[in-house]
């Protein structure tokens, strides 16, 4: 086996149940009616527990995108065509694309990795060229990655997450970028989840209902050339992404390290499923920022019993759900940090007599 | 007729459309699948429209709470004492309450209205005493305010809206505090909407079962007394409470006078509720924050035709739901304002050849 990240298969450890049970506890004596500030009180508890501290940050942000190109691509599943991944780096780095204006108003640190892109991608600011190939192969056809090329883009995310923790950062987006990844998270969910391609293909960018149902043959033909094994790696090296297999590594690799992850849309929850599957107490270290528009996102969240924050019809991917998620954390842990108590404002409290 | 603030009668202008058309035209072709960002594209498109700019902005924001106490608390309609409503006026003055966290978070303008309460309250920073009475009576067994009254709230809400235009605040936020208020608010909606208590009685700040069933059976007796009008004045006259009255002014002004409101969740939804009984346009102006945990909330948003940007299960008043929203606004006018277009970006387009 070439080498795999010690966070594949080392045990992880679980969120701090005391600092939990506290903020559970000061979440009650907090000035308001228990239980009113709905999810916000959940968040502040989960976010308690998962960073071992009663009074929770979520300061500095990391957002790290990965982007690599899709052999698949040449089955015709896309409405962008594939030489969009390596533009879209460019104008990541050049601070005109979603995720760029959301991380610079968040203050959040951005980094891209390119994991291989058919197009050429020059030296850019804050761009870490990691190729690995030009792309995938055409998982329709053969395995889209070989074993070492798996391994090779977990460690890429594991090593993302290294430097989350070198950074000392509270809390980890990761991204995607990478025409026809759609495709290939949707092949790895039906794999692990044992669902039909139809529950889980959706647009993506922008497909027609012609389109879509041409994508699910697509994904068809990939399942049954894949079989039946639900083993993480085989299924990530059959049907994976560069990129999708990095963003594993990178949320096992936070997991291991005690960051939480706040994950994006559909290709990041698959890269969650993948993970969760690999190592089941990866699940604690996750919140989810938002429900996306593509349909089959759906079906992955109920099998990671998530219920994210945020469902405003986006599907853009990038990390941009999750960083427009941000706020929410923010605000969680200020109200639960600075709010005062009852005794404090000299409040009367619930059924007090008056 | 005592003195009504202009805006009760007076014609609202309509959104800009021109401004609007720019803005949608604007999100065609920025770096991104047509409508990926979702909700956040039409929240811009919407702001653009109301501020008359293609490029909108949401700051500076004014958070103005409107408290007021309710003579139906002598119904025992409510799980905390009266004397909260003065109590956390104090609090929001001291900086402990959840609205003032977030407000001081978002860097917003804070203001408190003190309408009148049963408990005392002193001078405070922040907090202007505009004093109609201690409380309003009981409406269970009499009109709740008189027309004088009314007209007094509606005009302190006017002044508050009138405020935010000479700080050329961009957007508004109208807060509520008064232990009883839910009850007034449900009678209210009921009376507009011809609904049944059952329908729009929900725990509030905390009822058991029992409760809320007494509740509902005020509510009822209110309403038996009240009769058939729907004439907005009548109703809030008969029904309603300092507080939310003020809102009803306050959410007229700022569409008098071009500021978009952000509407918190179920006592500022009714006070929209009469807003756009009265002047049908007010709907315009309107975005709408949250779907409170207050089971009625939901009938009254169908009412608005509204779909809130957050279901997080709030349902703490002051506010806090709609501070919570500002940041989605933020990022949809950053996004809309600084994103690349395909061409800046050298970034092709759906469908374009490779």
């Amino acid at each position: 086996m070439p080498n795999l990240p010690p966070s594949w298969t080392r045990p992880l450890s679980t969120p701090n149940a005391q600092s939990a049970r506290l903020a559970t506890e000061r979440q009650q004596v907090l000035t308001k009616p228990p239980g009113s500030l709905g999810q916000l009180e959940q968040l502040a508890i989960q976010l308690a527990g998962v960073q071992g501290a009663e009074q929770p940050t979520v300061d500095p942000v990391q957002i790290t995108v990965f982007a690599g190109d899709h052999g698949v691509c040449e089955e015709g599943v896309s409405a962008f065509p594939q030489e969009v991944t390596a533009q879209m780096i460019a104008n990541f780095a050049g601070g005109g694309a979603a995720i760029s204006v959301l991380a610079n108003q968040l203050g959040a640190l951005l980094e891209v990795v390119n994991l291989g892109t058919v197009g050429e991608v020059p030296g850019l600011p804050g761009v870490r060229n990691e190729q690995i190939a030009p792309a995938t192969a055409n998982l329709a056809v053969t395995n889209a990655m070989t074993e070492d090329q798996v391994c090779a883009a977990l460690a890429s995310g594991d090593a993302a997450a290294e430097r989350a923790a070198n950074a000392e950062c509270r809390l980890f987006i990761g991204g995607d970028m990478g025409i026809g990844n759609t495709t290939s998270a949707a092949a790895l969910a039906c794999a692990l989840l044992k669902a039909t391609p139809e529950h889980l293909v959706g647009p993506g960018t922008g497909l027609d209902r012609a389109g879509v149902s041409h994508k699910a043959q697509v994904v068809a033909r990939a399942l049954a050339r894949h079989g039946d094994s639900t083993d993480p790696l085989t299924v990530l090296a059959s049907l994976g992404g560069f990129e999708i297999a990095a963003l594993t590594g990178a949320l096992l690799g936070c997991a291991a390290r005690g960051i939480p992850v706040l994950v994006d849309g559909y290709i990041v929850s698959v890269a969650a499923l993948v993970g969760v599957h690999q190592q089941p107490g990866l699940r604690d270290w996750l919140l989810f920022a938002h429900r996306s528009a593509e349909p089959g996102h759906a079906r992955i969240l109920d099998a990671l019993d998530a219920s994210p924050l945020l469902d405003l019809g986006m599907r853009l991917g990038e990390g941009s759900g999750a960083a427009v998620a941000v706020p929410l954390l923010r605000s969680a842990c200020a109200l639960h940090n600075t709010m005062a108590s009852f005794t404090d404002a000299g409040v009367s409290n619930k059924n007090a007599t008056s």
